[in-house]
């Protein structure tokens, strides 16, 4: 079992040795990473410039690789061929907050798992619910854990095709979660809001900034799990066809353009 | 009626203007892109730094936004307050390749969309599925056409809570097209492979090269609608749930961490 374990935090993020130390348990791992933070970058595919990889050391002693390009590009990296062993399951995190609801396609953590299943192997998204006012280091050992009991699941039973995980763990220590649960991608809710500035020859920048975004806390919900207590996981695809709408769209007076 | 004008390629890009210039033919335009092409690029918001907004001038002279920031930055700031008055609709486009199956969450074009709908706003991307060989300045003006109509039909029916569309239109003069099709997303064939080179200093780095990609060839999909000379519109939505994965999941032994 040969598990690669990637982020959008940067490779010397704490979040993914934690989870990298886990996934050893369960088979070899190759971290490969960005160099730097690329939190809600999107879904990249870096085609207009060329990427590195170089080699460097974590904090535990052991070897990972870093590029100057985005989380999906990492996986799509190792998939082609940097990586030179086979790749059978991409785990991605931890991120240190919770992606859910419209997250799913800003978050580089997910992206990264999306990318692993079109490149045609599991892809596994692991984030943590940090409170929003924590400040300090983050205790990422238990959603580690976590994170590890769920891929040994997925390693049993395997996944649908086309199907990837965003895995959200409350902050909360092991005994006080309160189990698994299986969920449907939630609403988030952005409180952006524009920080108008001038820089220091008078000319205007914007800041998008605003609160931290909450959701809708409904049962079943991502965000109603872990705000349950519950490890969710949210079974993801690639498909976004809104089937409802294709009905009511036919309905529509079409004539030709 | 107060559309916003935007594309992944930059502000200078003719598929921008084809696209602007139509649009005045419905109501009031504003045109705010990238400064730059941001393909593939992916659905990002950038907060770790600051975004410029400046005026510049279209190839028709008129005036236009343009940002240091992605297409759906483009939008965020818009909404936010960069544009002043009320946004009533978010038209990205045209895009010179198509974009089907998968691209949906790579594509600068269609994620523009996407940051319209979170916004609140109806968003519909536009690409043209030009010739993978064609060489020199591509004809915008039928695919513009044809985003005027689909546009004008959004207006006048609306579009479901939460969707917004991914419209791609056929290479053909306007005679030739046979019609308009609500598709499904299809399945987009990547043949992405590895081009690993030397530098002048003989230190490695590495191109995502290969052929340009294709699809499946499907009836009722977007590839297959604009490979059968029909012009694609497939509504999307922003939950990825896969809901058929959930049922089979919640029957996966599952004890606590």
């Amino acid at each position: 079992m040969h598990i690669l374990v990637t982020n959008d935090d940067g490779v010397q993020a704490p979040g993914l040795l934690a989870l990298a130390q886990e996934m050893r348990i369960l088979g070899k791992v190759t971290v490969f990473a960005p160099d730097h933070n690329w939190s809600a970058s999107g879904h990249v595919k870096t085609m207009d410039r060329p990427l590195r990889a170089r080699e460097v050391l974590l904090a535990d002693g052991t070897s990972a690789l870093t590029t100057d390009g985005a989380p999906s590009d990492s996986v799509a990296l190792a998939l082609l061929g940097v990586v030179k062993e086979k790749i059978d399951l991409v785990v991605s995190g931890i991120n240190p907050h919770e992606n859910i609801g419209h997250d799913v396609t800003y978050s580089g953590t997910v992206t990264a798992a999306m990318e692993a299943v079109i490149g045609g192997v599991p892809g596994i998204a692991v984030s943590l619910h940090a409170p929003e006012n924590h400040h300090g280091i983050l205790d990422y050992g238990t959603a580690a854990k976590i994170a590890r009991c769920v891929t040994q699941k997925v390693l049993e039973n395997g996944l649908p095709e086309g199907v990837f995980l965003n895995v959200n763990v409350p902050y909360l220590k092991e005994a006080e979660i309160k189990g698994y649960m299986i969920t449907r991608q939630g609403l988030r809710l952005y409180r952006d809001a524009l920080d108008a500035r001038r820089d220091p020859r008078g000319r205007p920048y914007y800041w998008i900034g605003g609160d931290f975004p909450t959701g809708v806390d409904e049962p079943g919900t991502d965000f109603g799990a872990i705000r349950a207590g519950y490890v969710s996981i949210t079974p993801l695809q690639l498909d976004l066809t809104a089937r409802e709408a294709m009905e009511k769209m036919r309905k529509w007076k079409w004539e030709k353009g």
